[in-house]
This record gives structure tokens, sequence and C-alpha cells, in this order.
């Protein structure tokens, strides 16, 4: 059988990482994982409670397409605590992680051939799942001083019926300001550009929140997920906020592409939404392993890093090491034992310059990690 | 914002007559259902048991792409035990339910434009997903002389890149033969379309078992999931069998489109597999549904019935009674507080003169249900 030209979609560079990491495991040796872009943590102990009652209470069946509408009201709820911003539950669609919400939003506003633009470095995936629907994805290079994000006059004259933007962005961690945001979308607004808002990093903020771009307007897809803040990364439970006049759509598309969201998942979200305490002591081990790295990385001569706002990624300019960014990071792992990310999954053109630093994990790991990186830079720069 | 051409797909229509059945009951009235096609019980007692044991022992992040190394194995072994088949485990993909699969298997086949064949009637979210990626649907009426469904001759001269068959059948419950869907394979095999064979109410048989494509061929994506057979509907965890030159592709669509398919519903689904003794008692209990079911519709005036060799639906021809199955199957919801599913969803040319009977709920509800269905019938003839 022949394959399709849209399935023809480029590798994930860190899943090949992850896979020398892991067999560099098996044959024995201690690595610490800077390259893997979740949690250490699990799922809250409420949401596990809550399920593990639930199991027992009744089949956990077909939910409704648009997910539980308690759970749509609790997200809802969470638009009021973290923004101030009153939201109707209808316009919440629960999705499979935000990875549906993706393919949701893509599949509701563009159609095949459309141009959708992302910022580049940026996340792999919106580009090879736009390829997978016959979209055409048009990179948006961004400069170190608009933040590694988009602005206004990167977009002029270039042809896109979409834009997608993250805010903190992966890999940089960096945000958009409100007044930043507000003209991208009113760039948009007046060229017809449908906009796409990733929030999945909010509630991952060290100094101030990020903004929502529901707090400028309702014409846009905003997508979020309880993968990240929530530490419910396996779980695969996200959701999209969408215009009213687009909910219609967007549930017919969710019932015969989806079906439903896991309905465990779902249940266990909606008790994360509650179990604040222990979301932000995760919060607050990511400030402490931010305030390492921070010192860390420029004394081992990581020195040009993005403004690292929130998530819990660092990318690091590394055009003064080399212009190898695979071969380098093969060579961290295999010399230091820390496994990271080669820029070039967020940025084909310029990645080969970049490494991504992930410090999700827990804090004993990043400062063993920063040690073993200093020393290894301290061994290199002997040489 | 605009909407695409491609997400205006059809409503699914048995969603309104499961929201009017959950309106009747929201008012005080006793409603049996009929309509849904999802089994009553829960996820096995030793896959619940396997999830509350591993919720408590690790976080459960990010699975690789396709699925629990051991869960693949563990499927590849069905295969053994069901059909006497070896199968290389590298070939099972691990799905976010088959919605999922279908999604994968039409962006790894198919390129904006194609046409796909499937069988009319059939499960309706085939055509809305096709068109969902710009793939064109093309229905094949099928006859009741071929049990529903298609046979070469019905394919000749019609123009497809791809070709998908469902055995047993949803809403019919009828199967292929081995000799039916081998000279369907070697019709498409010879055409160089590409073959696509649901198979997601295998296990669910009162006669002979069903066949897989893989008993036959390998150059077929073969589509099963947890849903029905395993009772574990609103998991949503399913799976995709390829051939081994398409696994590379598939991962890394899958990568991107899904990342993984939910941890905790993999962890469940692997401990289903074992739990034989409660599934076959859920068996034993639609084969007395159905038992009753072939009993008591012809008594009730349903007499033109499609042989329903698995799955737990009953098909039936109701053009003696009425031109509009839409209309007839709210007048049941009413009349009788019995929800059925008109045939539209499935058949959108002949579909309202049939309706669809399920009989996935406890042996009492099926028992009461026929009574009313009788009840309803004779009244009705009476006027």
């Amino acid at each position: 059988m022949r394959l399709s030209r849209r399935g023809d979609v480029d590798p994930f560079i860190v899943m090949d990482v992850m896979e020398a990491a892991r067999a560099a495991e098996a044959a024995g040796r201690h690595i610490i994982h800077m390259e893997v872009g979740q949690p250490g943590t699990p799922a809250p102990a409420g949401a596990r409670a809550a399920l593990a009652r639930a199991m027992e209470a009744g089949p956990l069946g077909y939910t409704v397409a648009l997910g539980l509408p308690e759970l749509r009201a609790g997200i809802a709820a969470l638009y009021r605590r973290w923004y101030g911003v009153d939201l109707n539950p209808d316009r919440v669609i629960v999705t499979s992680g935000s990875s549906a919400a993706f393919l949701l939003a893509f599949t509701a506003l563009f159609d095949a051939g459309d141009r959708v633009a992302l910022g580049e470095p940026g996340y792999p995936s919106y580009r090879q799942i736009l390829r997978a629907l016959s979209l055409e994805p048009v990179g948006i290079p961004t400069r170190d001083e608009n933040r590694l994000q988009p602005v206004p006059s990167d977009l002029e004259g270039v042809e896109m019926q979409g834009l997608i933007v993250a805010s903190p962005g992966n890999p940089s961690g960096t945000m958009l300001s409100h007044r930043a945001l507000a003209a991208l979308m009113d760039h948009a607004r007046g060229r017809g550009i449908s906009f796409v808002s990733d929030e999945i990093y909010h509630g991952l903020h060290y100094g101030d929140r990020a903004v929502s771009a529901l707090e400028i307007g309702d014409d846009a897809y905003v997508i979020n997920s309880f993968s990240k803040y929530f530490s419910m990364t396996g779980w695969r439970v996200g959701w999209m906020v969408v215009p009213e006049d687009h909910i219609r759509t967007v549930e017919r598309l969710a019932q015969n592409m989806f079906i439903c969201p896991p309905h465990a998942s779902q249940i266990a979200a909606l008790a994360a939404l509650d179990c604040i305490d222990e979301l932000e002591a995760n919060r607050a081990t990511y400030a402490e392993n931010r305030r390492l790295m921070l010192d860390g990385l420029p004394t081992a001569g990581f020195t040009r890093i993005a403004p690292p706002d929130g998530a819990f990624y660092i990318y690091a300019d590394v055009s003064d090491l080399t212009d190898n960014s695979l071969a380098f990071a093969s060579e961290i792992l295999d010399r230091a034992g820390v496994a990271v990310t080669p820029g070039l999954d967020f940025d084909p053109r310029r990645g080969a310059r970049t490494l991504r630093f992930s410090y999700a994990r827990a804090t004993a790991d990043i400062a063993e990690g920063l040690s073993r990186l200093q020393a290894f830079m301290a061994d290199r720069s002997d040489k």
C-alpha cells in the first residue's frame, strides 16, 4: 500500500535523544534528564483519589463529546480565578490533551492548502500536525530583541490564513506582554487571519503571570491542558475555548473525530482544579530549579539565554560553542551523562546552534545535572 | 473568524435521540435505552484494580507514542489466541480509541482529495472524519442478499484510493465470511486500493467468530479497540495493526498528532486482556439479549431484520411501517418510552426507512423494552 505525501512528517529529534538516554541507562549509566518536557511529579493526590472512587462507583462510559459539564464549568471558573475573566462554560471544549485541541482547531478553521504561520523557535508538532492535515506551515523567524516571539512587523507581507502563538513559549519560556499579544491579535483581526493562542504553560510563571488571549478578545481559539501546571501529561486531557459561533461546528467535529476525551482523565482533571496547594508546591520546586539553572548554566559557560519568564525550559544560543547542536547534545549525553535537546526540533533554520534545557524534574537532579555540565564544560575548554 | 469548509460535517442524529431521551428522563419518565452503542458494564474489575495500583506506584507520564511495549505484545498475543495468527508486536500501534486510529490511518494513507469508499449502511463517523481530513467519502449501497456488506461487483467502475469495511458491521451486526473478505482484499490489491478493516466488534459473535483481515494478508490497516468486547468505551484506548513498512510513518504521525494514548487507560487495557471470565460473562449476557430480541422484535412487528452475526445491534427495515425513521423513532420514544436510533446516521440514502436497536444493556432492560415495543406496536396497528 502506498503512503500519503502528507504522512511524510519530520521525526521528533527529542525522541531520538530520549532513546539514546534510555539506552545509556539500560547499559548501566546514570543519566540526568534535562530533555524531557514533562513534570516528574504525578497527578495531584486529590485527582487520583477522585478517580479511584469513581472507578468503583459505576461504568466510565462515553461522556458527551465536549466533556463533562461540571469540568467545563470548573475550567470556566479557572478563567475567573487566574485572569478575572467571565467565561461562558459553553465555550469550553474538553479535549484529549492539547494535541486533540490542535487537530480540532485546525480542521474547524482551515481548509487543505491554507497557510498557517508560527514563530520559530516553536513547538515542533504545530508544523507536523499542519502538514498531516494538508495545511502549509509558515515559519516566522523571531528575534532576541522581541523575546523570541513574533511581532506584527514580522508578519507583514506574509500570506497566511492562520497564526499560532505560544506564551510562555516552548522552547524559549518567554512570554508575550498584554500589549505584545494585543498587537498580534489586532494585526490578525485586521487581515482576517484566524488566531490560535497556545497557553499550555499558563500557571507556570516566576514573575508576572501570563496573559490570556481571552483577556484581550473573544475572537481566538485558546488552547490549554492539564499536562503541565496540573502535572497530568500522560492523562491526555486538555481544553480549548472557542468563539460562541464556532461551538456547534467544533462539537460535531469532536463527536466524530474523538467521540469524547478519556472519561477517567476528565474525572481526575475535575478534582485537580482544586488541588491548589500541591500544584503550587510543584511550582515552587520549578522556581527553585530555575534559580539554580540561571545561576549554574552561565557558570558552566551557557551564557546566551532567552528570558525564561515561564514554563520549565531554558533556551540557550550555543553558537559560540558549536554549529551542530545534535552532535553537541550527543557529546553532552555521552561525556556528562546529561540529556538535553538540540534546537533543531524547534527551529529548522537556526536550531543547529541552540539547545533546550528542561528543569521539570526534582531539584536534586537539577543540581547534579548542573554540576556535571560545569565539569564537562571545564574539561572541554581545557582541550 | 471564518469556519473551514471541511469542518461543516453532518450532525450525529443519534446524539439528538440521546438528548431527547435525557430530557424525557429529566422530566421524570423512565426510558429504556436501545439507542446506545456501548456496554452497560464497567471496565473489568482486574483492569480497574491494576490502574488503582499503578496510580499510587508512580507518575503516569507520557508513554512512547506507539504505546506501552507490554501492551503491544499483549495485543499481538491476542491475535494468536483469537485467530491463530503470529503477529509481530512492532506492527501494533496503541491508539486513543479507534477514533485516533482512523485519524492516523487516513493521514498515513491518503492525501487531500483522495476518494475513500465505505459500505452503506455503515458507521457514520467514517464519512465525517474523511471530510474533516479533506478526503471524499464514497458511499457504496449494499444489498440484503450480500448481508449489507459490499462485494467486489459493487466496487467496479467506482474510482477510489481507499476502502473501509467493517465486520461485524455497525449498524447491521452482519459479518463478512473469510471468502467474502478475501474477495474484497483481492479486489483492492488488484487496483492498488488501500484497505482498512474495522474489527472493533470482534470478540462479540454468537455463532462463528469474525475473520480478521490479518488471517488473509498483511496488506491492510486493521483497527480494533478496547471499547466493545473489553467494555472500556470511555477509556479511549484502541489499536491498529499496520504493514511493517508503514510503522515508522505512523509512529511519526502519532508522536506529533497524539504524543501518546492515555497512560492510565493503557494500564487498564493491559490487565483487561486477562479478564477473560468477566468478559465472556458479558458476552453471555449479550447472547441472551440477542435471543430475546430475535424473538421479541418480530412479535412486535419488526420482521425485516439483517442477520445479526455479531456486535450488539439489530438493524431493521421498517419501510412497511414508515418512510420517516426520525419521526418514527421520536414516536417510539414518546409513546413507548424506548430510545432507538433512526437509520439516517448510517445510510443517508435509505436510512429514512430503517431503525437500529442496540441490546448492549442489562437483560432486564431488554425484556422491558421489548414488552413496551410490543404494546406500542399493538396499539399503533389498532388505529
